[in-house]
């Protein structure tokens, strides 16, 4: 069981920034988010965009702000949970929780920030049969680590950002890239799109459009995929593989969190915002997109606003007997749970003659 | 009269992001300030000191998260009232404001934001005799614009940062730099110790330690100064200059504000945070330091959020007709009023043949 002081679902920036707020009053966080990466939407939607309203960055790249948050919280050592779902939560006798995940790690705290965004990310799956019963065995969603595709025969299915950009990855990767879209037009960046083009054309990438994956086979795991050609649907092309990733897009769900008791509104946790974000169950806070209450705002400066808050309730409420008064990084520096210390020069006395 | 939309008391971090997220919202701001420069305490107090808990800087210099924010705010051409205090305000029949500087400059505006911090900053000056009916006469607390000292004879008293700095600084400028300080020993950074005893050893600044200045004299303005050595109190030095420059530190004061009809609690302004860190005066809004509310917290994060909500506020006050709906900057991007646009590249949609 892993234990620690603030359980945080999810790891978008909200969710990291709450880690920092957490390690200035020397509490320990862990992190459970479903993507395989921390970052949230901004490392798995749209890293290299650009985001223009994060105080004090004319422009950052949401990837870049996310790399950011981790460094500005590495000193405080955050665990981290990741590709798992929090399925379930228990409060135990003494009031403090279980939350347990889909594969059924289980993490015990004294207290629970939700800051899930718009819930957990959950791939659009097609539409074939049999399907699922591969999940795990060739078929993936989403790449959680490409080495994992090294020297094998690797399948794309989409036609965006993420289709294109994973097979130029792979392309340097796997042994064989095909990549399969229903049309001929790609939608993104238009470096990556040309990559690709370049890579089709060096004949890294075998490109198969307009065209579509119509039936999965193999005994034991994935064998092959059958891909039917918009241009002569009567002759499918057979393709044997090690790997089919259909990349159609990521749609947020609130998901299981929606049963553990908790006030929802609009499809948010409604929160009392007065003084620290706490939802209808004492211990619990819900924290960034994922909230409501009157006024609130969908902007992660809100988001990191609402951590901060957060966590000096949370210290109140793990430690009733103390009284935390709050110092100025600029005044007392920041010291880590690694021992790091950063602080600002202190100034001399010294004479001068 | 100058006119704008919302009218910004205090341009530190507060106030500047305040403007960013007017803009977004197509309101134009002013800010007034009694300090000379934008930036408030981070520009004047610790220009060259960390700041760790700005959320994305795992370390900033607070002056340059200030160049930052003033880069940021910059599309939506924000004016600026400087070196003046606001004084009075006036609530006009149709429900809108006007605010009255010291110096007698009149803002008109629907709504008001007190952006104050912990006030304005009003220096702390040595107790002489007649020092007052010099000022703006040669006699100066502050620097405003080091230019006004070109060729001229200088006095700077004081034994920290700010003495120090200036003096280095001016030594490039002025005529002659004398140094007073009333020890040998100066605290600050330890270059800038160093710098002065540098500039000493070159005969750049005269230095009188430890040493006050002990009388103030001139006929239309100043001309001269007596200054005290403790090693030799009997035998003042006559010091001829143009200027006498006190830097004994700012203190801040909430000052007229505190007349204004505002509910204050422990020298704050009470708002009501549920919605829109509004004040007991409709259309007055109090945001970042200087507001007081159950849960809050002094940090320049804070006042980001409090800001952003008090914009979408002020909008419907400004626009009760309309219905603003949030677009994100990474899909809408950001207009400027000077017509500049800045936007994420656009997917393009292109086929691969």
């Amino acid at each position: 069981m892993i234990k620690t002081d603030i359980l945080i679902i999810g790891a978008g920036p909200t969710g990291l920034f709450a880690v920092f707020e957490a390690g200035l009053l020397q509490l320990k966080c862990h992190l459970i988010d479903a993507l395989p990466q921390a970052g949230g939407q901004l490392a798995e939607i749209y890293p290299k965009k650009p985001i223009y309203d994060i105080p004090g960055f004319p422009e950052v790249m949401a990837g870049e702000l996310v790399a950011n948050l981790m460094e500005q919280i590495k000193p405080f050592q955050p665990g981290f949970t990741l590709g798992q779902r929090a399925e379930t939560i228990e409060k135990l006798e003494d009031g403090t929780f279980v939350v347990t995940t889909n594969e059924g790690i289980q993490h015990h705290a004294p207290v629970v920030a939700i800051a899930g965004g718009l819930g957990s990310f959950e791939p659009r799956k097609p539409l074939l049969e049999g399907l699922e019963g591969y999940e795990d065995k060739g078929v993936a969603y989403m790449i959680r680590d490409p080495e994992i595709y090294r020297d094998k025969r690797v399948l794309i299915a989409g036609g965006g950002d993420s289709a294109l950009d994973w097979s130029i990855f792979l392309a340097g990767v796997a042994r064989e890239v095909t990549l399969v879209h229903r049309r001929n037009e790609f939608r993104g960046a238009l470096d990556s799109v040309e990559k690709v083009q370049e890579l089709k054309n060096l004949g890294k990438i075998r490109l198969i459009t307009p065209a579509e994956v119509v039936q999965v086979a193999g005994k034991d795991k994935l064998e092959s995929v059958l891909v039917r050609r918009n241009s002569d649907p009567e002759e499918d092309i057979l393709v044997e593989l090690d790997a089919f990733i259909p990349l159609f897009g990521l749609s947020p769900k609130l998901g299981p969190i929606s049963n553990w008791g908790l006030e929802i509104e609009k499809n948010a946790i409604k929160v009392d915002n007065t003084l620290d974000y706490q939802t209808n169950i004492p211990g619990i806070y819900a924290i960034g997109d994922v909230n409501t209450y009157p006024g609130k705002l969908k902007l992660i400066l809100c988001g990191f606003h609402e951590a901060t808050l957060m966590c000096q309730s949370a210290y109140q409420r793990i430690h009733p007997e103390k009284r935390y008064v709050m110092k100025y990084t600029t005044v007392g520096g920041v010291t880590g749970f690694d021992g790091s210390k950063k602080e600002a020069p202190k100034a001399v006395v010294k004479a001068i003659d």
